[in-house]
């Protein structure tokens, strides 16, 4: 099968650290281009901007959008406008709304948009989400635990508004949870802890039921000393799940499933691929909508002020 | 054409104010009762909760709810789990989550569920869209201005984040905007202004734009002293149309075109009786979204407590 040529919107550090590698090593993809106004790839033609490289590669069949979330849309639309898939690094849009207007121009152009939550390819996601496709869930908890000053050093753009605080890597935890239980779930009751020279939260209790009101709570918190804890756990009247290490290990009632490497980048273009090859689109707003409503409808508490 | 037998679920201000008229002066719909817990209404049975209702008037073929938002997605549920016509007060939900729930479930029950946004059923809002149809837009104003003191006096839910303080008029004018502007349009910036002693904001101001990078403004203001403001004004090539009243009175370059009272529900009840006629809903989101969108993304500035 022909390789699809794709350009690399956006050389920052998630670019270079897990797009650029899953795309030397893609056998769907060639990697072309690149367009930033003030970083290049080695040994891959870089361009100012995504316009100057859609003029100069009318060759490129799709583009991979991971600039700052504020851009994605004007980029996204653009090389909508031009014909060409567009991948969209998570969160997909700054707002519901810009993303809304995405899925019907891709639509309308017959393009590919692929909103691409990383942590739905982690490798044990699909092994959890089988089990718990006929499972009776009596309660679900999710913590999602790091120390930001580690995991986030020096990155001040966190805490303002766009940057959602916790929320940037709680948002990975929502977007395995959509994934892996068998029925939708919403906001019950939710609180989140602001720093008073801050924006965006450094810790949120999400309080979740789905239609048969099972509990579904999500602790949030940037500030655990130490190794970071990214699990949910699913209490089944089968037995009890738990999803660890961000979606690398899987156990049952405490035995171990699965322990493998964290490789998501190359199964989310292996799928950006299918979607492409079968003329369809992927773009579920359920994570990113959690965190709207979360916002919408939270009771904010002021916190001490964040030193780095 | 049959009547059709509905209840009202929720017997409050604006089931008292709006809706039991509207119903009485109906050719479409029938009151046969209603349910609330510590409320009935002069000449028609009253039942202590929804679930009694469905269970004593099996003829009920629709129920209108407008309990506190908290409380509408779990009688949505119950009356479309019935099989049940449901109409929503304005929000639809207390986040966009439940209620992308409440319309799968209305398509799997073949249910007709209308989120009615009475806003859009102001006299002049119809001939406004219309005009707006073909036109070149340059700019859109819109002002909602109130004094919360004579609009809300004694309400203090409404600074609750669920209350969403001035967002409760605001997603008027958004439920407007989105009717009569010919395109979408997405949040650029926002700033809401929280007094320190509240969870929701007294103030807000909204820097949308449009695909074509049309700017659209929305200021909401609870601080106006005297009479309110409630004007969407859109500057085109072809003229300034300006929707006054809460969109009862038209001027188009300063020239009254329409001026006419307020009647929203009966043309609300109207719209819901077509639809359950056609077998179908309408459910738009967009101005909830857009609400959800604000609080997300919305710088917040501190401002003086609040003193009733």
């Amino acid at each position: 099968m022909q390789n699809i040529d794709i350009g690399l919107v956006g050389v920052g550090k998630i670019g270079r650290d897990q797009h650029l590698p899953a795309l030397i090593d893609s056998r769907d993809f060639q990697l072309v281009a690149s367009a930033d106004p003030s970083a290049r790839l080695d040994g891959v033609p870089g361009y100012d901007s995504l316009a100057a490289l859609l003029d100069a590669r009318p060759e490129l069949t799709a583009v991979a959008i991971c600039t700052p979330t504020s851009l994605r849309y004007a980029q996204a639309r653009l090389a909508l406008e031009h014909g060409r898939h567009v991948l969209l690094e998570k969160p997909p849009g700054a707002t519901l709304s810009e993303v809304e207007d995405l899925i019907e121009l891709a639509e309308r152009q017959g393009c590919t948009l692929f909103a691409a939550w990383h942590s739905r390819f982690a490798p044990a996601v699909a092994q959890a989400r089988d089990w718990l496709s006929d499972k009776t869930i009596t309660r679900v908890e999710i913590d999602w635990r790091e120390d930001v000053r580690v995991w986030h050093p020096g990155q001040a753009w966190i805490w303002e508004p766009a940057g959602m605080g916790v929320f940037d890597p709680g948002i990975n935890a929502l977007s395995i949870a959509t994934e892996i239980l068998p029925r939708a779930f919403f906001l019950r009751d939710a609180r989140l802890w602001v720093p008073s020279d801050c924006q965006a939260p450094i810790a949120a209790r999400l309080d979740f039921r789905d239609a048969l009101a099972t509990p579904i709570v999500a602790d949030f918190d940037f500030r655990q000393p130490g190794p970071p804890i990214w699990s949910i756990h699913v209490e089944a009247e089968a037995g009890r799940l738990s999803l660890l290490q961000g979606g690398c290990r899987l156990e049952l009632d405490g035995q171990c499933l699965l322990d493998a490497e964290e490789r998501e980048y190359p199964g989310l273009y292996a799928r950006f691929a299918e979607l492409i090859r079968q003329g369809r689109s992927d773009v579920d707003l359920a994570p990113l909508r959690h965190v709207a409503d979360a916002c919408l409808s939270a009771w904010r508490e002021p916190t001490e002020p964040f030193i780095e």
